[in-house]
């Protein structure tokens, strides 16, 4: 489907601040942006540069005042998502290079202390996807989704004690259970059609049978209309915005999804 | 200055056709793109990567009849070009890891036999920045600007002996010059505001003062007005296109670049 | 200095057991690595490649017995480790790309819970290395240093409230107060000269004055005769040996340094 | 088999002289390093890095005076070289990412030159491996091996003129070849267990069937005992030294392989 996707930031800046944004898709197997906006108000010097995980970052000062960052881009992406029941488990020999350090724990995905939870959710599944599926299951069965709930990320050990969380939580707990079976997880933001309430969203892709496949916990289907922001281990690493110096929240954030017609 | 770039291209595929095309510019210090399109007709899958220069291209097979690629940009750019007069000479065990291989020979820059050329072309010269303006007052003053003259690339070595060429010819010439004396330097392509004929441009950069400066041996002047789409070693490194199997040239390609108010 | 390392370890492995293991030293600005032997018996095919952090790493397939893993060098490495008091803090914007990773919180550094305590450290400190100084003072002071008395890694924020730990605790927490106050900081895992026990060691680096200056709060006084196996952001990262599968500790682990005569 | 390789290098350096040296081989799926030695003397601060190819690179400043490197490793090695005569071709679609800069033309691989030619070599064969094994029967009978024969590498269009070269020539004009069919090639340098007269030695690979295998001209059968330190598109990127400034040439280069008793 062809979609139009925006996202709005307005911050009130008290000094001089240090900004790392990552509000640029990357065209790639699963989305082709046809058109895409970036602007600064007022417009000051960016650099960008590619992250670790192969995301487009921008770097740049934002200046006292009002700053405004628009984005918006027009994305073709899958109709619907592709599913892969009974796809194995890749051993850890056999991984590429590339994907191993999403085997290992992170900031907010301490799989060094799931590995006896994730053993007992996905006992009797084949080892893989099937696997990947009973952890998403479980998620949806005993965890509160609770959009707009938190504000600050917490680690996937506290939201498995809240039992409740956003979308990011979600992503974390199911990240956390897939590594600690070995299976390479990682985090994705962006945006979904027709995400209810709307706003930026995260879901996390396991490694499976050969390729990254899509889980999302907080859906009850999985459909197409995924549009990529960034991949990383958690979000530590996928930031939307990560601003240094004294906290600068934004006074504003404003995401739109739209269908458009195809061509 | 603010300024929008299009690059039109159309093609009559007989058989299906992978393609490698660089038609994305990068945002980064010396540009910033506030708006992008690219559009294929037919749509096709793309996958874009970014090659060992750090620029991104697109990958994807052109299916058989007509095939256009439609990109355009809006770009923030400098309204002059940096100059440096006297900026010194960077020792090779000074040079950071990543410019050190724009000091080896390549395809269209030999730059192995160009070593007693350079040194008489920069006599009584500063080393560095120096060196370089004086290669580039030689390649004005004795080599014939013909755009238009050559569709397939030759090299410096042949360049030399034609001594006529189109901008690809210059840049070759002058980098095989620079990397002579240990001076690396680097093919660009893109934009250039006011070229004339209007059209895909090539210049070159060269490594001095601890920086990469922008050289082009085209323009009496150097103004402000430069958009890139990519760098690399040579031609081979920076095609906009690079397509595989029996030949297919662009049926038509229309260049466009105009000077937009400021916002 | 002229340094003899060894690391032997030995595994009694119950079933083919993927490893990946980071023991082979790189030779770069502060250390040369004149020779080197790294040999597995039983022998298996090995596959190196290098990861996010520039470590050279080992990936293999531990057969089913006893795998043991030799491996020793003999390292160049300065008499005196590099102090810069009074060298100042970096802006983030002035940061290389390479080192913004290294802001970020991760597993076992969880800088986003350390603002306010970092800040009280390093009251009425100059911002950059003397901040850093103060924060290993006060480790020192703090933690109590009990080598041995862990095997499984804990995170900075558990470091805290325990107020005692091993070398790589002493390093997470370091690196966390850094992180907190906008300064770069990472793990490093190798070898030191005269550690008592002795044993692998684990300090860490922080970036101010625009390089990367060596802390160890386990020591009374910064001596040379490091030697470094791996950087990362936190032991996550920098793991001697990382085992997947049912949980094969070593059962035995050797480590030795000496002194050489100067060739 | 078990090899023991060594390379002494002396020069005579008359003012200091940047070097660039890849003379330490990596450990992969073909080599695996049990030991390894690298002396410089007189001693000198080192830098190493890995270049776009994933080399290991050493970076210093000779001093005045006779400056020797020595190098030594103990290697395993396959006993046999894969062969996969029907081998299928890769389309260009289907190449890694990584392996597209492969098929373009470079410094000594003309590869723009040679489509009619290797087209009519390659007549009747199926595409993929024995297109590449006809190419490489067709250097045997037809261009002579002149051992030590030259000095400075010559590209493939002229190795083609002259119908004579040394293994350098024999692998520009196969990669040359390869690559004007779309087949990924790349030139390596390294040891050969047996090599008559013994020397360094360079050949090259092909990417056919999904993988790259060993082709060497210069050999009447390909059999093990190949030891790698480089690779790249051509002699330009997989120099052993690379040396900048005034010319100095080694005046002495002393290899050497041995086969070793198993352990």
């Amino acid at each position: 489907m062809r979609l139009y996707t925006s996202c709005d930031l307005a911050f009130e800046i008290p000094t001089p601040t240090p900004f790392v944004l990552m509000l640029r898709p990357r065209s790639g197997m699963q989305q082709w942006i046809t058109r895409e906006e970036y602007r600064l108000v007022p417009s000051v010097p960016v650099f960008e540069f590619t992250d670790n995980y192969g995301n487009l970052c921008q770097r740049l000062v934002a200046p006292p005042g009002i700053f405004t960052v628009y984005t918006s881009a027009e994305v073709m992406t899958a109709d619907d998502v592709d599913q892969a029941p009974g796809a194995p488990f890749v051993a850890v020999q056999d991984l590429p290079d590339a994907e191993l350090s999403y085997l290992l724990p992170s900031r907010y995905c301490e799989s060094d202390r799931f590995g006896q939870m994730a053993t007992e959710i996905t006992a009797d599944q084949l080892v893989g996807y099937d696997q990947v599926a009973a952890i998403v299951a479980w998620l949806r069965a005993n965890i509160l989704f609770a959009p707009g709930s938190s504000n600050v990320p917490v680690s996937a050990v506290e939201v498995n004690i809240k039992q409740s969380g956003v979308c990011r939580d979600f992503a974390h707990l199911g990240i956390a259970l897939c590594r600690s079976l070995t299976i390479p997880a990682r985090m994705v933001v962006g945006y979904l059609y027709e995400l209810e309430p709307m706003d930026l969203h995260a879901w996390f892709e396991a490694y499976v049978g050969g390729r990254w496949y899509t889980f999302d916990a907080t859906q009850a289907e999985l459909k197409g209309g995924y549009v990529v922001l960034g991949y990383g281990r958690d979000a530590a690493d996928v930031a939307v915005y990560n601003q240094f110096g004294p906290a600068v929240n934004a006074t504003a954030q404003t995401v739109c999804v739209q269908r458009l017609t195809e061509e």
